[in-house]
């Protein structure tokens, strides 16, 4: 690519999500999307070809804590009109993770040359949604503030299998006083189509995690005295689901650099 | 008294609540009220002269989890309309505890000797309604199946004051595993004017609680492994805080012997 980065000033000044969308799309932000647009729902992505797509639907179907449905394309078809009106799935991602045979091939910042007929996209909700809703009710969640990501694990929790798609639900974990706990687990429970209330709390052992700190994707250290720990279903699941299904081709986002749509947030909410 | 009690099969098949205040009111019920008249709202009394009516009644908005405000009477008006048309409240809580300068002086079946033109009703919430929210929702609370009561605790919270009234926060405790902890936040958030959500989870050292069954007020042995302790307000606290107050004269409900109403649980939940 010609075009020069934006720096992460001028991308964060940008607060319409079509102005970011434009930026991923002709070039200048190849970066995640953390911090982007507030207010706005970003997704989780995945490109599956059609002959899977009914197995991956019915997968989101009975998975719908890790897997929360707000938009399918039919084959083929790039946009997703749902989400924005001047969608193009092929160049409005910042990273695209391409997998053959279950295998993370490449990385790329476009998938035009790569598109096929028979590509079926799946847009998922995404936890940025429901920290923000956290955060607007006063509840700290320091890994946003240092720019961090929160605690991260691979759960002994089986996921419900459909066709191919099977394994463990990846867990992210925030951790909380006792009061701001249940504050955390009433605003998320609001917010069923991004991932909604934790699928676990405390006494972490009981979904397969013994340490804390070792065990975290993340690199974050311990948690802070005198908290309790929140697990989400984390919209990582589908990616370890796909690794096991080991299709010959599929796409999904990097991790971290998300579909940046034009629904709010708000809009979500469940009541 | 000469009519003769009835036994707990015979009051426990009644399930109309203007049927058990009849039987409360004219002498056959002097027991507790846990299991009565199912579906229907219970509540926690207190009479007050009218002189600390005022006070008693900031107290209680200032601390709105443990006593959340169902109905209050104008000042020796033994009715209260809002709770059912047929209230008498001198005569259908099956017992009642006579405090005289912040002691218990006497335990009466009825008040209508001790009754006075400035006394004022205030009827509060109980966590028999969300305790039965839980139960519907097929969350398992083994105390209610034993006809037992939830380990129950003098916190360390302390209120907030108004004029006299002053004091700790009584606390009950449920245990739970992780996934029905957070389905019972989830359902007990809905009934504000019964408590509402907990007031704390896990860690009980953080709100004085360092012994969970020798400081347990109730008798109830350990908390079953792999669970979490819910921490939610207790209607016990407003005479904790009478009996700090001292008031010259004074009566509550006798606990566990409360106000049975007209008002179905399903309508005070909040959405």
């Amino acid at each position: 690519m010609t075009v020069a980065q934006l720096n992460p000033a001028e991308i964060r000044e940008m607060t319409d999500p079509a102005e970011i969308r434009r930026a991923i799309r002709t070039g200048p932000h190849t970066g995640h999307t953390g911090g982007l647009a507030r207010g706005y729902v970003q997704a989780n992505i995945a490109f599956v070809p059609a002959d899977l797509a009914g197995d991956f639907l019915r997968f989101c179907h009975r998975n719908p804590k890790p897997c929360p449905l707000l938009a399918v394309s039919d084959p083929g078809d790039p946009s997703l009109p749902e989400l924005a009106l001047d969608l193009d799935m092929r160049t409005d991602l910042p990273a695209y993770d391409v997998f053959r045979d279950g295998e993370l091939a490449e990385t790329v910042n476009e998938i035009r040359e790569l598109w096929r007929d028979d590509l079926v996209t799946f847009a998922m909700g995404c936890s940025f949604s429901f920290e923000e809703a956290i955060i607007a009710a006063g509840v700290p969640l320091p890994h946003v503030d240092r720019g961090g990501r929160p605690w991260r694990y691979n759960s002994s929790i089986e996921t419900v299998p459909a066709g191919p798609f099977r394994g463990r639900m990846v867990v992210t974990m925030r951790s909380f006083t006792p009061a701001d706990a249940v504050r955390a687990i009433q605003i998320t429970s609001r917010f069923p189509r991004v991932h909604g209330a934790p699928v676990h709390m405390g006494l972490p052992h009981l979904i397969g995690v013994n340490d804390l700190v070792a065990e975290d994707k993340n690199g974050n250290g311990p948690m802070p005295e005198g908290q309790i720990p929140l697990f989400w279903a984390c919209g990582v699941t589908p990616q370890l689901a796909i690794e096991n299904a080991k299709p010959p081709f599929c796409i999904t986002h990097k991790p971290g650099h998300m579909l940046v749509t034009d629904r709010l947030n708000a809009s979500l909410a469940a009541f």
